[in-house]
């Protein structure tokens, strides 16, 4: 449980993670957080000047999957896929069973009609914990280098 | 030969063959299949679908030669080149001297004025051999996340 | 000092390199040089026909300050940001603290008002020497794929 954990086993959690999204598995998304993490999308310009607004905001389980919920049943939004690259994850800090992450990303949106966008960039920062079910997120801030954001976005990053 | 394949030296054949391709050295692609091999390109749409439509299809050493020969005598398409940037390779299975993997993508696209676009996108699904000249790919299925691609596709992914 | 360069080391390097500037800190910039490095982006087309030109060259450290200084004072361009994502690193040579290096990139740019583009792609071609501080950039030749680019390049790459 309190094992160091390596930057090898934090990124493969992180590359599951994009790639259950990218192959719209959507439905693993919750799995991925400890129950009580919290996640959320914010922006830089946000960031920088200390301001806790966020685009998107699900603080625990049940607020994640709602999301997913929602997400099944509007039909408010044309439906797209992601695609993730990542850069090389960055250990800032690390404790017994813990450790604290930073990793760029570049995500492509596809749209039906095959019209694709670079859609957002930015930089993941995590928080991973050791548990009994292996390693889990108990923290994702997506900090966007968009400082506005036109379309809603639908699915999480 | 019947070595297990690591993820290590997966990627360095996998890294090999965008570099080959990416600085224009075309002539090298057939390389880094074995003789029989089966190299298509399809979309995620067809595959979902369980359609057994290519975009590109060269089921072997002679159509891939085919494939370069009419590259090199093709004045009906624009000159342009590519620019991968891959995902972490994911070993999905793996016995003696082979390995089935899959790979996220992207691919930019930069035509001789300068004008850069995000071409494509998707996942290489690819099986891995051991052979006496060293690993090859046995299969590589490109499977684009766009559903439509507006613009032929000369240059193999 | 004369120790062999690994992959990791390097790859750290060139991280640390493309994060500090997609952060913003561009003071840190001249830290990864040494101080007699020549830094420049050329284009694909003019290394390949063997012409000197440079989009851009700093040929030792005074020049990378006296460029970091014009960007603080410069108000001729809208601020914007970069995220770059890089291909693996490949070694191409090495010998006793020292290595040549190439790393696939692909660069976007955001600017203030949200507005995301694939903005050059190409290759990092490096020197990389071991000093008494570490490793850094002796050379750096950033070869765009781009054979004209119509924004000036004001942010080194």
């Amino acid at each position: 449980m309190s094992q160091p954990i390596t930057v090898t086993e934090a990124r493969a959690l992180l590359v599951a993670y994009v790639n259950a999204i990218d192959r719209g598995e959507l439905k693993r998304w919750p799995e991925f957080f400890t129950d009580e993490a919290v996640y959320r999308i914010t922006t830089h310009e946000n960031e920088e000047r200390g301001l806790p607004l966020s685009i998107m905001l699900c603080s625990n389980r049940a607020m994640r999957f709602d999301r997913l919920e929602s997400l099944e049943r509007a039909n408010v939004f044309e439906p797209h896929r992601y695609r993730h690259v990542m850069g090389d994850t960055e250990i800032v800090s690390a404790g017994p069973g813990r450790a604290t992450l930073r990793t760029s990303f570049v995500c492509v949106r596809i749209m039906v009609d095959g019209d694709t966008t670079l859609f957002v960039s930015g930089e993941y920062r995590d928080e991973l914990v050791r548990g009994d079910g292996g390693l889990a997120l108990a923290a994702r801030t997506v900090v966007l280098d968009q400082s506005r954001i036109d379309t809603l976005i639908a699915i999480p990053l």
